[in-house]
């Protein structure tokens, strides 16, 4: 048996040992007629969610400021706690649809986010008074169809007998659909060894010219060791695309950096698109994480591994999982040798402004071991892509939906995870405009004593927007607000637990990212970095580019 | 044929007239091929909506910091400016579904909001590729899926010959079935006449001992006017219920306060119980609109008059709707007279501290004519309740749905609405806890030079909350905000648009309530009201104990 079938069988050992264990426990607990809140709170204690409900001895309530920003703050909890959910409570009808673009998001990005909905008592279900926070037209099931769209279960918790069950139900889709890694369905051993052979026989044709692209799924259905393995094992080069940054250390000394179709770097792209095979490892080809589908990678010189089928050219295989099959084919790849290249840091810039081109290199140096990365949808998203991050560190974004607003709430999520693990500091990038939809957030951080560092870059509106559609539009202005007195105003009242920083050069910026006491991150710290309306990261310019010449027809 | 058929008359002549008027734009405005867009400009134009969109010479684009206080502001907007509609525009999946809870209360509350969302293009949507805002699952309906459930008409406009006939039908939908006004479905004369005969029996057991309530529908389906003309001619005592108030003159001599079922003030209950005949206009039974559903009327006193349909004791007769019968009614009804008691105002206190029933009936002598009322849903709604408003003056609040938050981005519509029609000033009255849901807005009000007065509650988190359930609990503590620092972080960078305050005591408020300045609300003004943190209103400390004796089965 080899390492991989080893680890499988443990896991389903451990598996097989929690489930005797939870029952053994539902029946006692059943015995002693706990309430199905009770019974919901055992279920996330045992799954490892630790900020949470009043009352609960390890689980601690964390109330925000409205719904929407509380599935965020879920979210990011989520994505930065592996191996635990994100879970939101809200009320009935008004919290449930405020909540509902949150709870979508994280569907999309298949983050596993639990939505806990207070509805009225059975007798109230069953006999549909007027009641407030209902539509008036008696139809009381109108919450729950909406949430059908945009959730991968759902459960109507009515009677006692079927709570515990249904809970259950609810949870294993939760942890198993979303979060693969407990469980994944075995290869079919016969197919998975067809298919290693097929693979070998397009390496050993490719002369040691491969490249492995990594991406989102990795990080999702739990391959980050698989694929160090691999890269360990092979010293192949490897390229992220964005949803998959940090899923490989980028300290890797043969790790090249981020592809994004033809808004990739050009001296990267070239590297990438010209290598004669390409390893794909858990692609999600949504339209910002590839440039607008610009990949020009013939599929004759690609093989793309899936949490549930394998491409090797134009050939597909169904449930032929990369779980399973990767260290596998880390055993038969020989070892090979090259060196892959960094992207260049720091521009010359002749003028003290901080440019975009100067920023985003610049806090890249300043980022360390293990910090927490949460970059908001747009401009910021952007412009960290092409910054190496260091190991062990967690890059959190929201790439294939793209809500702004989200990555405020989402640190609050994030923070709060971060504590649960001993991670390193929390850091924030996001816009003046991002941060308006959600700004009230930041007082729950401070509540709770969470110390997160928070860029705003002040560029006087949506610029990405204005990049992407109309630079000069009424609509992507914004109202200007005094950021430096956004954390005094919004709960700390006395200004002891967080401090402010306006920086408007290059010199003010390095003196602050290089001065000690605020590297240590020890209270809540925002800092505006005042930038040129007009300016915008590298990436973005060339996907607003690709965007104009898609619109006129000239592409895609 | 009387006054009310003339009318009647006139108005499907208005109609007749105005869509021939809009056909013949329509087809010369398709001879100058208009875009999609543009049509629905027009239309909107054409319904009085002043402020939208961008480029447009009379509509006037209001951007504001995220999606659901852009449906609230709606919302509000619609509210206030009657006969013309809120309109609210978002992008696809991340904004419509950020928007639905505020779509969800229009809807709930029949307030006419038209929410146009911004989709990917017609190929996009046929070869479904990954794009951002979607669920990376291939499936482009599911937020139209979801707003079905919500909105009461819905359209998707995929090619140019049928857009103009799609909004049309889904404006006509919006403003005929929201507000009947317009076009209400004739009364078949002789069941009509039956119905008046039955009632005239009813009146006269009653032997004058008769009262008028006054609710919502009396609002939403335009019948102010004929309720007038009733008072005026009958002079029967008056009262309304929460979502009737100012339906009627509040200075009118014989109108007596609020009836919410045993929530009600104890002295106009009994009078309006112990009433031989009840003339119900517009009834909107809602839990918080009823007491909590306690009305103890028997329905052989009474008679209810609603838009589709009256109740005459017992007997349903459909399709008989009260704008047709109202002022055939008034003219059958004979002269009555009594006097009705206005709620007494004032309490004597021995402390300075300010006191929920020391507050509302104080702020009430601040009322004036024209003003716009707004009240949160919770603690400020049961508060304004028993306070009687100024002639002319708008009541806004959000009694049925009850989505916390509403209020201050309302506040924005209803500000809006309230230049265009030349109003009074905009005063707003909400809590700490609440305001934190939607607090960002407030800049868009600066932004825009509008002059609202906001009071803040502060009362240490969710009052209502804590009344309703769980009176110490940490999930209604909040984090406490520098109030009085908002204005000039959120958009008065320079202080000079904004004033804020905090009241502490009653000699406190007095003074600012009676300060000329402060009164002409020539700037946006924030003022902080220093609350015990358990005080409550009179109707809401009823309300709780009713929830709590249902909730122990003691009532209902």
């Amino acid at each position: 048996m080899d390492t991989a079938a080893k680890q499988l069988q443990a896991e389903v050992g451990r598996l097989q040992h929690e489930l005797q264990t939870l029952k053994a426990q539902h029946h006692s607990e059943d015995d002693e007629l706990i309430t199905i809140s009770e019974y919901i709170l055992k279920r996330l204690e045992q799954l490892n969610v630790k900020d949470y409900i009043e009352d609960h001895p390890t689980i601690e309530w964390i109330g925000t400021c409205n719904e929407l920003n509380a599935a965020y703050a879920a979210d990011g909890y989520a994505r930065v706690k592996e191996h635990s959910i994100g879970v939101v409570v809200t009320t009935f009808g008004v919290g449930e649809l405020s909540a509902i673009n949150g709870v979508a998001g994280a569907f999309s990005e298949m983050v596993p986010v639990l939505h806990i909905v207070g509805v009225p008592s059975t007798t109230q279900l069953k006999n549909k008074p007027m009641l407030h926070h209902t539509l008036g037209n008696g139809k009381f099931d109108v919450y729950t169809k909406a949430a059908e769209n945009v959730t991968i279960a759902q459960a109507i918790l009515m009677n006692k007998t079927q709570a515990a069950a249904e809970i259950d139900r609810i949870l294993t889709v939760c942890i198993t659909n979303v979060e693969l890694s407990r469980a994944p369905p075995p290869n079919d051993p016969d197919v998975e060894s067809y298919v290693l052979d097929e693979i070998m026989e397009l390496v050993d044709d490719a002369k040691q010219d491969i490249v492995v692209l990594v991406d989102a799924c990795a990080i999702r259905h739990d391959l980050r060791q698989e694929v160090n393995d691999l890269l360990v094992k092979t010293r192949f080069p490897v390229y992220a695309a964005p949803m998959g940054k940090t899923a490989v250390s980028e300290e890797h000394e043969r790790y090249g950096g981020i592809i994004i179709g033809s808004v990739t770097d050009p001296s990267i792209k070239e590297r990438v698109e010209n290598a004669n095979l390409i390893l794909s490892i858990g692609a999600l080809k949504s339209d910002f994480n590839t440039g607008m589908f610009t990949y020009h990678i013939p599929a004759t010189h690609t093989i793309e591994l899936h949490s549930d089928h394998t491409l090797v050219r134009h050939a597909k295989f169904p449930g032929i999982g990369m779980k399973s099959l990767l260290p596998k084919l880390t055993e038969r790849l020989s070892k090979y040798q090259e060196v892959a290249s960094r992207i260049p840091m720091f521009p010359k810039e002749s003028d003290d402004k901080i440019s975009h081109a100067y920023f985003w290199p610049r806090v890249g140096k300043f980022f360390r071991k293990q910090d927490i990365i949460v970059a908001e949808t747009g401009t910021s998203n952007f412009g960290v892509l092409d910054v190496p991050m260091p190991d062990e560190s967690v890059f959190v974004s929201q790439i294939l939906y793209g809500s702004i607003g989200w990555a405020t709430a989402s640190t609050l999520g994030a923070a709060l995870a971060a504590r649960d693990k001993h991670l390193g500091r929390t850091i924030l990038f996001t816009g003046d405009g991002s941060m308006q939809l959600t700004v009230q957030e930041i007082s729950t951080m401070t509540r709770h004593k969470l110390t997160p560092t928070i860029f705003v870059l002040n560029n006087k509106g949506y610029n990405i927007e204005r990049h992407l559609h109309g630079l000069n539009r009424k609509y992507n202005d914004i109202a200007d607000w005094k950021w430096t007195s956004l954390l005094t105003t919004l709960g700390d009242m006395e200004g002891k637990m967080s401090k402010s920083y306006t920086v408007r050069s290059k010199s003010e910026l390095n003196k602050l990212l290089d001065d000690e006491e605020f590297a240590s991150a020890g209270k809540i710290q925002l800092v505006e970095v005042i930038m040129d309306k007009y300016d915008t990261p590298r990436a973005l310019q060339a996907a607003a580019d690709l965007t104009a010449k898609i619109a006129a027809g000239q592409a895609l």
